[in-house]
C-alpha cells in the first residue's frame, strides 16, 4: 500500500475517509458509462508514500476523467520544499520559528471530469489535509473546493450545482457558503484573460482557526454532496445532440483551462514540486484541446456565458 | 504605427532589422502553404508601444504559425514589472542601484509554426534586445535562440537545421555554437517530465558583455538562417502519408509543448506580466492537443526519439 500514514488522528479521519469515497465516486459516475475506471498504485519513494489513481478515459460519457487520492510524507530538507511551506505558513498569525527537519503529511482527494458532451460541464473537486510537525510546533490546516466549468449558459444546472453545495456546507456552517463562493471566484481567476475560469462554487484554503472537528464534517459533507450536485446534468444532458462547432467551442474553451492549471492552479504546482506522479497530477488537463487565433467570431455567439465568465453572478 | 520608439540607436538597428525580416519570413513560409499570412497591429497603451502580428492558420502546410514583432516601451513604476527587471537584471555583475521610474524599451520577432504533417517538425524562434535608462545607468542586453521540435527522428532534419545554424553564428564568433547549444538543451526543459522539449538549436540570453555590433550580427546571421535551416523538412515531408497514430502522437507530443510554455518560458510569462497580447503571446499554442492518460504503449514505439529527449545528442 503506497499510501503513507498520518502524523496524528486527525491526519488518519480525513485519509479513512477520502479512502472509502474514493470507490463510491468512481462507482457512482461509473453508472452513467459504458467504460470503467482503471486504477493504479504509485508510490514516491520509499516511506514517503504515493497514491491511488482511478482514471476514466474515451469512454461513452466521460472522455477523460479521474478520481485520485494520495497521502505523502516526508521531511523539510530540501530548501525548494522548505519555501513552499513557508508561503503556505505565511497565511497564518503564528510565525514558524524553523523548518529544518520539519516532518509533514499531506493527504487529499482530487477530482476532475471531461465529459465528452459539451453540453454536460467539467467538473473538478479538491480535498485536503496537512500536518506538519517542526521541532517545537504541531501545525494542520485544511483547504478544498468545488467547482463547475460549462461550456453553456444552462443555468438550472449551474442553480442546483451551486444550491447543493450550499446545502453541504449550511448543514456545518450557514456563514461558510457567503464566504467560500466569492473565494472560489477569486481562486479560478485567470488575470491575462479577465475571466473566471468557470461558473465557480465554493473554495477555501488554510482553513484552521475553526476545531478540527469542523473541518472533517465539512470535507465529508461536500464530498458527499459531489454526485447529487453534479450528476443531474449527465442525466439531463447525456444524449443532448451536438454539433462541431458545439465541439470546436468545447475543445476552445477547454484551453483556459489548462492556461489555470499550469500557470496558477496550486495544487498542480505543489504537484510537481513535490515530486507527485506527473500522470495522476495531469489527468486534470483535457483529452482534447484547441488553441485557435482571435476567436472574435466564436465570442460573438456565446456574449451571455462570456458576460458571466468575466463577472460571477449569485447562483442562489 | 503601434511600434515604440528605441531609447537608442542601437534599439533602432535591431527594430528596422526585425522589421525587414517579419515580411521576409512570411513570404518565404507562404510560398509552401495555399493558405497566407493575416496581419493585426496591436497596441499596448497610450504611448507604450504595440507590435504586429501575421498569423496563418489551417492552411495546406501550417496548421498554425505566426512571425510576431513587439516593440514596447514603459516606466517601471509597477512592483511587478521592477521585480521582473530586477531578476533579469541579476544575471549581470553591475549592480542596479534602483528601477524606480527607469524607462525600458524591449522589441523581439519570434516565430512558432506547428505543421499539419507530423513528419514537419514544429519550430521555434525569438530574437529579443531590451534597453533600460536608471537614474544613474544606462543598460542593454539581448537574447534569443532558434529551436526545432520533431515529433520522429529523422537525423538528416535535425542535422541539417543544426549545421545551418552553427554556420550563422560560426559566421560571428566559432565560441558561440558550442555554448550557445548545450544552453538551448538545458533552457528547453521539462524538469516534471525529465524530458527536454524537442531536438535543440541554439540559445542565449542577457547577452551584453561583446560590444552591441557583435550581437546585432548575431541576431542578424541567425534571423537570415531560418528559412535555409528549416524549409528542407518541408519540401521533404509537406507530402509524405501520414497514419491517424502518427498524428495522435503529434498532439500527444504538442501537450510538452503547452506544458514548457506556460509552466517555464520567459518569454511567454515576460509577455503576461507586461501587458502583452494574449493572441500574440498564445500563437506558440499549438491549434490541437491531447493530454491521455500514461501513455506507455506509445512511449514503447518511440524509444529512440524518447532517448534523445531524454539526453540530447551532438548534431554537428
Amino acid at each position: 500500500m503506497p499510501l503513507a500514514t498520518p502524523l496524528s488522528e486527525q491526519g488518519q479521519s480525513v485519509l479513512g475517509f477520502i479512502q472509502t469515497m474514493q470507490p463510491t465516486l468512481c462507482h457512482g459516475l461509473a453508472a452513467y458509462d459504458t467504460a470503467s475506471f482503471q486504477t493504479d498504485h504509485w508510490e514516491r519513494g520509499p516511506n514517503e508514500g504515493g497514491g491511488v489513481s482511478c482514471i476514466i478515459e474515451k469512454g461513452s460519457c466521460f472522455e477523460k476523467g479521474g478520481v485520485n487520492i494520495s497521502a505523502i510524507t516526508g521531511t523539510l530538507t530540501q530548501p525548494s520544499e522548505q519555501e513552499m511551506f513557508k508561503r503556505l505558513l505565511a497565511q497564518r498569525q503564528t510565525p514558524v520559528t524553523t523548518l529544518d527537519n520539519a516532518r509533514y503529511f499531506a493527504t487529499g482527494l482530487s477530482l476532475v471530469l471531461h465529459p465528452n458532451n459539451p453540453f454536460i460541464p467539467t467538473v473538478h473537486l479538491n480535498y485536503r489535509y496537512f500536518e506538519l510537525q517542526t521541532a517545537s510546533q504541531w501545525l494542520w490546516w485544511t483547504g478544498g473546493g468545488s467547482d463547475i466549468t460549462p461550456y453553456f449558459l444552462d443555468t438550472d444546472i449551474i442553480r442546483h450545482f451551486h444550491r447543493t453545495l450550499k446545502d453541504a456546507t449550511d448543514s456545518v456552517d450557514p456563514a461558510l457558503y457567503p464566504t467560500y463562493k466569492p473565494a472560489c471566484d477569486r481562486y479560478f481567476y485567470l488575470p491575462h484573460r479577465k475571466e473566471h475560469r468557470g461558473m465557480g462554487g465554493i473554495f477555501f484554503d488554510y482553513g484552521h482557526t475553526q476545531p478540527f472537528p469542523y473541518y472533517d464534517s465539512l470535507i465529508q459533507a461536500c464530498l458527499e454532496a459531489f454526485l447529487p450536485a453534479y450528476t443531474p446534468s449527465i442525466t439531463q444532458h447525456q444524449h443532448t445532440p451536438y454539433s462541431p462547432s458545439d465541439r470546436a467551442w468545447q475543445c476552445y474553451r477547454r484551453g483556459r483551462y489548462v492556461e489555470f492549471n499550469l500557470l496558477h492552479d496550486r495544487g498542480t504546482l505543489f504537484g510537481l514540486k513535490t515530486n507527485g506522479r506527473i500522470e495522476s497530477i495531469f489527468m486534470s488537463l483535457p483529452p482534447e484541446v484547441s488553441w485557435t487565433y482571435n476567436e472574435t467570431n466564436l465570442h460573438k455567439t456565446h456574449t451571455a456565458f462570456l458576460d458571466i465568465i468575466a463577472q460571477p453572478i449569485d447562483w442562489v
